[in-house]
């Protein structure tokens, strides 16, 4: 398969990118991709990127993270900005390329732990979690051309533990070798509308 | 208890604001609030509608609903639009009225069937219901003051099966007076973070 990988260089892309490579073609794009640049926060940027790199039979995207908040003081400006990359830019990536990716191919979102488990100040991660899950339940019904749709939500990764485990304690980390599996089955499975835990 | 209730004279609200004055004081707020006014888009016009109404044990909402989209030409900018009154109006209740309510208070807010089922026409409505949810549960442990807070997710209310039965064949609608009592649970009961679930 021809592999579009956007936030290639990420905790995550990296490994994924690695392993993914040895049996597909992987296009490794990002804010300074490898192979073709792309800013999700702007639907021109995607709609040029998928313009570029033309046949693509899996869109996978662990690019961008949601900020911090505190709930008290919390706004909805706050709340709209941590959503551009994460909620947004994903939700386009799928809007613009359901008129790009090949026919039945698949697109990967990336969610999040905290759509489904609440944890101290991480109430616009919550949102942008949720968002994300029910619109790939809709997506999934809605796509053309046999086009599929999944998305991994993954806890903290166990490599982000030492930078992130003392604002969650208790939380589990997920081994990066499972959540690099999970996104792999949604890739080479051929399951649509499902949200794959990596977690617990 | 005092109540206010924001959509007091939709579909929903009219039932609801007629049960709950059995044995409640009931502020009916709206667009064209029999006691009080508010644009719940509008963030200065629900801090006036709090500053103006005094002592408030409960909120509930149960205005607003998402409009019907189509997948294939859905932009960014359409959702965006969808979710000002839905999913930013409740949210900025809850972020503005954690202020404003008093000790031991209570948040009811309305999602929808949308963010746990796939139905055609409805990922604008699907984004909003899934990411209250996840702020339903994220605001239940940041909320300060032993405030609570949930969420009433109805399927199409029976009193509108008529007007909507045709958009959503084998939707089976909840009877209103099910769908009052899910409200009702949450104001009067002790749960907080829950999602009740008005069908099925």
């Amino acid at each position: 398969m021809r592999i579009l990988v956007v936030g290639a260089s990420g905790t995550i892309g990296r490994p994924l990118c690695a392993e993914l490579a040895t049996r597909h073609e992987v296009i490794a794009a990002g804010r300074s991709g490898r192979d073709v640049a792309v800013d999700v926060t702007e639907a021109e940027s995607i709609e040029q990127m998928y313009r570029r790199v033309g046949h693509v039979d899996a869109c996978i995207c662990v690019a961008a993270s949601g900020a911090l908040d505190h709930f008290a003081d919390l706004t909805e400006a706050a709340l709209l900005k941590n959503m551009r990359g994460k909620l947004f830019g994903q939700i386009n990536l799928v809007l613009i390329g359901q008129r790009y990716l090949a026919n039945n191919g698949s697109f990967t979102l990336t969610s999040g732990i905290f759509a489904d488990e609440a944890w101290p100040r991480v109430t616009g991660g919550a949102v942008i979690s949720g968002g994300l899950h029910s619109f790939v339940l809709s997506a999934a019904i809605e796509l053309p051309r046999g086009l599929r749709i999944n998305a991994v939500s993954p806890t903290m990764v166990a490599d982000s533990a030492e930078e992130f485990g003392e604002l969650f304690p208790g939380m589990k980390p997920v081994a990066m070798d499972s959540l690099i599996a999970a996104y792999v089955d949604c890739v080479e499975g051929s399951g649509t509308g499902t949200i794959v835990k990596a977690y617990g």
